[in-house]
């Protein structure tokens, strides 16, 4: 195992030895094991992992029992730790950098990663890979010689990984702390940005949200922060109003109790014609349907961020679309730019108007990882923050 | 019959007798005959029409047999004309003022007419109404007392018609001439502002026109004007690109020679990964999911013009919507706000920049009025201008 404290002095082509948390079954617990982690390739960092929270996402793939599914691998894609090593063709980081993984590649060199307008990289397009970016191998082995598949190309669920620059960011050390830093990764970053970034909600404005699990209230809080006057909430779970409110959600419809009328109905009675922005945060096509039917004619938006089936089908009337002028538009990691815009995310927490601490109701020790998942599965937590190291807590 | 220039006399409270193109059954020639026209009740005027224009949402209902569609109805919604008079509660417009209707209500008073947003007035939403807009009743009737029916709150194809305050946008006379004027109540402004109003199209971007019917090259000319430096027709009909050339096309697909590979693979290829609009101006729900197809990921957008079938459905993919961050719209009149934006459209056409004349392929008097059907019909015409009165023409 690496030698606490001194990971600075370990030379960079040596393999490391050390924990690893690897799921090696469909949705059975995970297994804390002694992996191999092999040193960082060209253009790669190895990183010693802080702390690590989990996601749904890990969570829908651990219990994934087809394909793009596949085991042992390790999870784990928010997370924030230290470089504890770097690769040929590392020039922007080095040994000893705070930096946060995040699952979406910004290579800053290919015609999206310098557009203002995109953040879909086109060099290394987003897709569910169990290896590295770009060679297409694994750095993990487990102490047989057996090959441990990579996650989302973060795999943070270690106390080591080694991770593509393109999915790197550094951050400053003396700002933002790690359990709050772990949580930019991925699904606070998600929500937010799709209502700062993919659907720009306006001071003023009517919101609502389908689904109040972390996305949607980080969908509430991003639209708290652009000034949205009015945040509907939508769930099947009346309990999540409560938890909502903190989040800036001003009104709650239980979706169940919509017999007579359909959600979409209730919406655009309580809003006089529709919302100005709808949110799908469940992954179900008919409910992208109904948020689709309860935006304002004229200039409603609805945005997909909850992941269905990938056969899934949207269907939309096409009169409808054509006559209402409403807008359809989809995102992943809410439109945010990782380099550019984490940064900013970072100051605007760092100024109290991003309040990310409401999200961690609870924090492990890795050793205990397997309660994290426990929480999000009974719908306990919202981020659930696993920290490698004991001491650090 | 009106007192040919004599109009201004007539008094306000008397119906007129004048000339009508009657549509008795469907897709059967119009027939010239007489007709009573009501005098313009409260919030009303009544229009001495020019000119008009055949647009082919006259002949689609003309063809259709099932209802919507209704017969005897005076077909007629792009034209230009003079108040002759004015009902009560008229306070910006009187008699001698020159006018063009539009399908599209503006009441100027509601949230929607109030906002620069939208363009759908909530006051009256838009639709295919057989009568008057508010009071739901005709003011034309034949010479045996049968009463008429309108058309999308226009029935420009009379020399006098009766239309609401809410449809009628006040032009200079001293600026655009009449037989250019009234290709702005309809099509050439939908294109237009499909192009520069609901895709915001920006200067060196890439445009791809599935269509190049009016609307197709308005769209084109829309975008030449927004500094597009690629706009790509497609369409089935392979002698269209000579004549889209003159409205900024600069490459041609022809769609039917499209075998072994798809219109959007092709159109994906030429544009190294998507262009950045894509319109549908044909009305084919396939379209609609070809032109997506074709969106570069990460800022495309797909712009909705055509209308198909009111039951056809769209259908997309949950997860490309969610993953692609593309963008999905509708507009109707091209998102354009007939009050604030025929001024702005008359302005740029008076400094050169839209360019009307070549859309005008074909000036008939009000007798052949049946040859304008023939010649869109047989796809030889764009615009076929009806002059009312044969000594204007």
């Amino acid at each position: 195992m690496a030698e606490k404290g001194a990971f600075f002095s370990i030379a960079i082509s040596k393999p490391i030895k050390c924990r690893a948390a690897i799921a090696r079954e469909a949705g059975k617990p995970l297994v804390i094991e002694e992996v191999i982690v092999a040193p960082p390739k060209a253009h790669e960092v190895r990183i010693k992992i802080i702390c690590t929270s989990l996601c749904f996402s890990d969570v829908t793939f651990w219990r994934m029992k087809v394909p793009p599914a596949c085991f042992p691998r390790i999870f784990g894609h928010e997370a924030v730790g230290v470089v504890e090593s770097v690769g040929e063709d590392v020039h922007d980081l080095a040994a000893g950098d705070m930096v946060i993984p995040i699952f979406m590649p910004d290579c800053q060199e290919c015609i999206d990663c310098k557009s203002w307008k995109s953040n879909l990289c086109s060099k290394f397009p987003f897709e569910i890979s169990p290896t590295m970016l770009r060679d297409g191998t694994s750095r993990f082995t487990d102490m047989n010689g057996e090959i441990i598949n990579h996650f989302l190309w973060i795999s943070s669920f270690s106390e080591y990984t080694v991770v593509d620059v393109a999915s790197v960011t550094k951050i400053d050390p003396n700002t933002i702390p790690p359990n709050r830093a772990c949580l930019l990764s991925c699904g606070v970053s998600t929500g937010v940005g799709a209502a700062m970034r993919t659907a720009s909600v306006e001071a003023g404005s009517s919101v609502v949200i389908f689904g109040l699990g972390s996305i949607g209230l980080a969908v509430a809080e991003g639209a708290r922060l652009c000034g949205a006057t009015r945040i509907i909430g939508v769930d099947i779970n009346p309990n999540k109003f409560e938890i909502a409110k903190k989040f800036g959600v001003t009104e709650f419809v239980n979706s169940k109790s919509c017999v007579d009328r359909s959600v979409s109905q209730v919406i655009l009675d309580m809003t006089e014609g529709g919302a100005d922005y709808c949110f799908e945060c469940v992954g179900m096509a008919s409910l992208v349907q109904e948020a689709y039917a309860c935006c304002r004619k004229g200039w409603g938006k609805t945005i997909l961020q909850g992941v269905d089936r990938p056969d899934a089908e949207l269907n939309f009337n096409s009169f409808e679309v054509l006559l209402s002028g409403k807008t359809l538009m989809g995102s992943v990691y809410g439109g945010l730019k990782p380099k550019l815009d984490i940064p900013i995310l970072i100051k605007r927490y760092m100024d109290k108007e991003l309040e990310l601490d409401k999200f961690v109701t609870h924090e492990v020790c890795f050793e205990d990882i397997n309660k994290a998942f426990d929480l999000l599965l009974a719908g306990e937590s919202l981020r659930c923050v696993i920290w490698m190291d004991k001491t650090s807590k």
